[in-house]
C-alpha cells in the first residue's frame, strides 16, 4: 500500500556523550522517510528554506523515497534543532530550537500524492495534522504521532484528530501528560477510548507497549538489547516507520500482524540510535533487519 | 531439591498513594517464603526480637515452611522499616530505619537445614551471606541479592560472595553502582566477569534481563502488565521466589529453564504488587500463577 509521510525537516545539532554533530540531516519525515524505505516505497511530504544545507536527493539516492512532495520556500528558513543528551540518553534536553517554516502553511501534498493509502502524521500541530489526513480521501490507515507542546496548548484539536486517526503513537511522558495516569496499560486504553483502533507508547529504552481494539490483551515488548547506544534522535520516527513500513506490506490489519509491526519497529530504530543522524539507519538492510528480527524474537522467547 | 532462604523479617510501615498500614509483617526472608511456597517446600531461617507483633507461625499457617530456623533472640528488637512511595511508586524512600537484631549475628542454620541443596541469600551484609553460603555444603544452586549499601561500604566482601555464588540478582540502579556503566545489557556482563553463571537485573515496571553463561543471548521480559499497582514492597523478593521455586522443580539448569523461571518470577511478583504486605500473595495459587504465565506469554508473544 502507498505510505505517505509528512513531517519535519531539520538542521540538527545533537551532542551526546559520544561527541557533538553540528548542523546534520535530522528530523521526522527524514528518520521516517529512510528507515520505513526498508519495507515499502515512501511518499515524502515537508518544507524546507533555501537555507537548507544538504541535498536531500543526494541523502536519499538509491532509497525508495519519492521526493515529490519537498517543497523548498522562497523566503523562509528551515527548522533547526539544538538537542543534548548529555544529561539523560532516554531525553534530550533543548538547547535552541528554531521552528521557522514549521510555524508556517503547511507543504502542500502533490497531486500523484492524493491516491495514497496509508499516512503517518509526524509530529506537528494536530490542526495541521488533520488538515493534512482530509486531504487524502483514500487513506486505509492513518497514524499520528504528538508531543508534550500540543497536549498542553492544544488539546481539542488533538482530540479531534484522535476522533479521526486508526493508530496514535505517543511515549510515556506524553501518555501521562494527556490523561493524568501514571499506570500505562491504563493511560493507553484510555487513549483508545478518545478514538484511535490502536495506541503504541513508546518507552525508550525500556521498548514500548500497544492497547488496541483488535485484541483484549496489551502487548508489551523490550528494546532491542542494544549494547552502544550513540545518538537517540529519530528513533521514536523510526519505529514507526518500522512498523508502518511493515503494515505498507500486509493485507490487512490484525492484532497478530501489529504485533509483528511493533517488533519492526522496535528492530529498525536499534540502527537508529547506533550513530548520529542517519549513519546509523545507512549500515541497514531489509536481510540485516530480519535477522535483528529473529535475534529479538530469541531474546524475549520463554 | 530443598530450597533454604535466608534474610530479614520487618515490622513495616508503608505509606503509598493507596494508603498507610503500620506495623504489618514484612521483610525479605518473609516474602520470599511465602511466594516460593506456591513452587516447593521452603526452609526459612531468620530471626527477630521478642517484640515482634505478629505470630510467624500463624501467618504461614497452611503454607509449606518450615520455620524451625525462625530465631526469637532474647534481648533483641525486630528490624523496622518505614517507606514511602508516595513520590515514585518505583523506588521506596525509606521514612526511618531500625536494623536493630539484624545488625547483630546472623541466625544460626539448624542442622536439619545443612543439607540443603538451594539457597537464596537475602539481602544482607555479604560477609553474612557469604558465611551462610559456607555453612551449606550440599548446596548446588546459589544466588543472592544485595543493595547500594553493600556496594558502596563492603564491595571487597560483595565480590569475593560474587566468586562463590551461581546467580545475582540486583535492580537497574544497583547494577548502574557496582559497574559505573549506564546500559544494562553491558552492566549485567561486567557482573558476569565477576564469578555467577547468571546475573538477573530486575527494573521494577519495565520488567528484567538477565545475561548467562548458558546461552550468548540476552533474555529480556517485560514486567506482568498489571493495571493496579498497590505497594511495590516485597516485589523483589517474591520474583527472586518465584524464579528460584522454579528451579527447586527441575532437573538441571539451562537458558530455557532460566527464561521460564523468570517469567514465573515476574508473575509471582504481580501478586505481591496488587495489595499491601503479604495480602496480594494471600490470594494467589499455583493454579493462578500457571494462568497468569499463560497470559504473560500471550502479552509478549509476536
Amino acid at each position: 500500500m502507498s505510505l505517505l509521510v509528512t513531517g519535519s525537516i531539520g538542521i540538527d545539532t545533537i551532542e551526546t556523550p559520544f561527541g557533538k554533530r553540528a548542523d546534520v540531516v535530522g528530523g521526522s519525515a527524514i528518520y521516517f522517510s529512510y528507515a520505513a524505505s526498508f519495507f515499502a516505497p515512501v511518499r515524502f511530504v515537508g518544507v524546507i528554506g533555501p537555507d537548507y544545507p544538504h541535498d536531500l536527493h543526494e541523502v536519499f539516492a538509491g532509497r525508495n523515497v519519492d521526493l515529490t512532495g519537498l517543497e523548498v520556500r522562497k523566503g523562509s528558513k528551515s527548522f533547526r534543532w539544538h538537542g543534548s543528551y548529555i544529561q539523560n540518553m532516554n531525553e534530550a534536553q533543548t538547547v535552541t530550537v528554531d521552528l521557522n517554516v514549521l510555524a508556517e502553511a503547511a507543504p502542500k501534498i502533490p497531486e500523484k500524492f492524493v491516491d495514497s493509502k496509508m499516512v503517518f502524521l509526524a509530529n506537528t500541530h494536530p490542526k495541521l495534522q488533520l488538515g493534512m489526513l482530509e486531504s487524502l480521501p483514500d487513506v486505509k490507515l492513518s497514524v499520528a504521532d504528538t508531543m508534550n507542546l500540543w497536549i498542553e496548548i492544544a488539546q481539542p484539536d488533538l482530540l479531534a484528530l484522535l476522533k479521526k486517526v486508526d493508530g496514535l503513537v505517543l511515549n510515556d511522558g506524553e501518555a501521562r501528560l494527556l490523561t493524568g495516569e501514571k499506570n500505562m496499560i491504563v493511560a493507553a486504553k484510555m487513549v483508545l477510548d478518545f478514538g484511535p483502533s490502536f495506541v503504541v507508547i513508546k518507552k525508550g529504552e525500556h521498548g514500548s507497549l500497544m492497547v488496541s481494539k483488535h485484541s483484549p490483551d496489551p502487548f508489551v515488548i523490550p528494546a532491542f538489547p542494544a549494547e552502544k547506544v550513540v545518538d537517540p534522535t529519530g528513533a521514536g520516527d523510526s519505529f514507526a516507520a518500522g512498523m508502518m513500513g511493515y503494515l505498507a506490506t500486509q493485507n490487512h490489519l490484525s492484532a497478530p500482524t501489529l504485533r509483528r509491526a511493533m517488533a519492526y519497529g522496535t528492530v529498525t530504530a536499534s540502527y537508529t540510535i547506533s550513530d548520529f543522524s542517519l549513519e546509523g539507519l545507512k549500515t541497514a538492510t531489509r536481510a540485516a533487519i530480519d535477522g535483528r528480527y529473529e535475534q529479538l524474537k530469541a531474546t524475549t522467547n520463554f
